[in-house]
């Protein structure tokens, strides 16, 4: 890596997704961790468009607000017109690294002020998220990995590998805070990605990460075409007192499934898996007068089954 | 694993295959490796309907006529109508393992007689594919796997895990061929299998390859609706002289690029990757005038260009 070229290749990035997505915008706000990935996005944003850094505090770990105090005067010397340390409190739901996902991007949405927010995934994050997505085995929608742009979220770098952001932060001097977490094999994206990845390439015969980011481009697509076809469908068999089983069971697998998905969301269902999708599919596929499936729900105080009752799929609540 | 009780769940495997996809079948074909999966499977199979094994013999290990020989008589000992050697001979095309496996294919074809064929592909062989295609990364279609049902190979074990099979030649006193490729880290699927999956296993907390079969499930369903959709869109873009590009630029991305695969295999194409499909789709969604985009065809004495000519697309040819 050549490492003046490596400053000019994320700054193209930038402008590019920026041409792309953001054709209008005179100014945006970046998530800066302070890590390489963000650092070196920041600096490629403040060179185009007056840039807010967002520096998240989760308190997680101790000496966290020096860690955020730092990022925060690096980007001021970056050139942002504006950085702000934002703290937040990490619940427990979903285990800690989603807990602090959450909490971060709770925080990033308030303080956008109305600006597009740039991330720093690179296309090594989009790899690490399709295998975590496989292990779950909850369908294409999971393996979809990250999208570039899902507003107001802007990922400008995830066709960029890791070491060009690691090689930018060299160029331009830049002491990027490394999280220990990062080498912690406690954590299974720390392990996807100094265990996993290095194997699968190794085995694979490399370009495995950039296989899998091609991957999750085209499952977004797909995804995109199928999401639409079921809108349309849903139409045809959403009706008063539920789905029209009988209208369900004429379409194609794809597009059934994600209506019963959809409808289960809509229910308040939470934590869906393709088991329980395909159970309740199995109602309408495969009926033979068996008894409801339990959905998982945002409810407390009830248990909520799916089942089917004169031709349709409807929700049945009880007290728990 | 319960010993007999194995025996059993591949009887129901292949039984419930039979009533789903093969109603009116009175015979079918096995093929049979030795090995412990299609020696299972010959065993569940000539328990059920009049059963002919086809033995292929690739030739290409030190006594492997004498291989094929004992697993013609263990498939008379089964009960098994008929069992037949085949031996075929091995190309070079593609790696030594899509030769033998392009070879093998013929031959039951030849061999099978009008009938189905049985194959003792599991779920962890599906597991396996799908690893092998995330590493190519040549799209959805490449991840989806192996199909349970691609008329006239049947694949009633997709379901069923390997340890399934091997506890069933247990119970029936079957020994199994091991092949010693199947342990040599110098194949890629057996270091998937010995390697990978197990990290991949222990990484993400179990689960794995029953997570990456139902993930090849999902993306076949998704595949037939998107196959679809692309036939139909295909009779409105497709021209005597080529694609109109203008048509094209209409339809979503995963029609658009499914479109595009489907004329340029059409046209001879071979080895087509993600990235040839998505340098001609550059043709129609980002046109600036560029030139053709070569691509690899079955005509030796020749090279072909997909490129863009008054609103269309064509395929050029030169002479070599």
């Amino acid at each position: 890596m050549d490492r003046p070229d490596s400053v000019g290749r994320l700054r193209t990035a930038v402008s590019n997704f920026a041409k792309e997505w953001l054709p209008g915008a005179d100014r945006w706000c970046v998530a800066l961790s302070g890590g390489p990935d963000s650092l070196a996005l920041t600096a490629a944003a403040a060179s185009l468009l007056p840039t807010t850094a967002l520096i998240v505090d989760h308190g997680l770990q101790d000496g966290s607000a020096a860690v955020a105090q730092r990022a925060r005067d690096q980007a001021i010397a970056l050139g942002c017109v504006e950085a702000q340390v934002l703290s937040v409190e990490v619940g427990g739901d979903g285990g800690p690294e989603a807990a602090a996902r959450t909490a971060r991007y709770a925080a990033l949405a308030q303080a956008r002020d109305g600006a597009p927010v740039l991330i720093g995934h690179t296309l090594d994050d989009q790899a690490e998220t399709v295998l975590l997505g496989l292990g779950r085995g909850s369908g294409p929608r999971s393996i979809a990995g990250i999208r570039p742009y899902d507003p107001p979220w802007c990922r400008p770098l995830l066709g960029v590998r890791r070491e060009v952001t690691e090689a930018a932060c060299d160029a331009l001097g830049l002491q990027a805070w490394r999280d220990p977490h990062n080498n912690d094999a406690r954590y299974t994206r720390s392990r996807l990605r100094h265990e996993v990845l290095p194997l699968l390439e190794d085995v694979l015969g490399g370009g495995v990460a950039q296989a899998l980011a091609r991957t999750a481009t085209a499952l977004q697509e797909d995804g995109d075409v199928l999401d639409e076809l079921t809108t349309r469908a849903a139409a045809l068999v959403v009706t008063e007192e539920g789905l029209d089983a009988v209208k369900l069971a004429r379409l194609p697998a794809a597009v059934r499934l994600r209506a019963i998905r959809e409808w289960l969301l809509a229910g308040g269902a939470r934590n869906l898996t393709s088991r329980h999708i395909r159970g309740v599919d199995a109602l309408v596929t495969a009926w033979r007068g068996q008894g409801g499936v339990a959905i998982a729900t945002e409810f407390t105080d009830r248990r909520v089954f799916a089942e089917r009752r004169d031709g349709r799929l409807v929700l049945r609540h009880t007290p728990r």
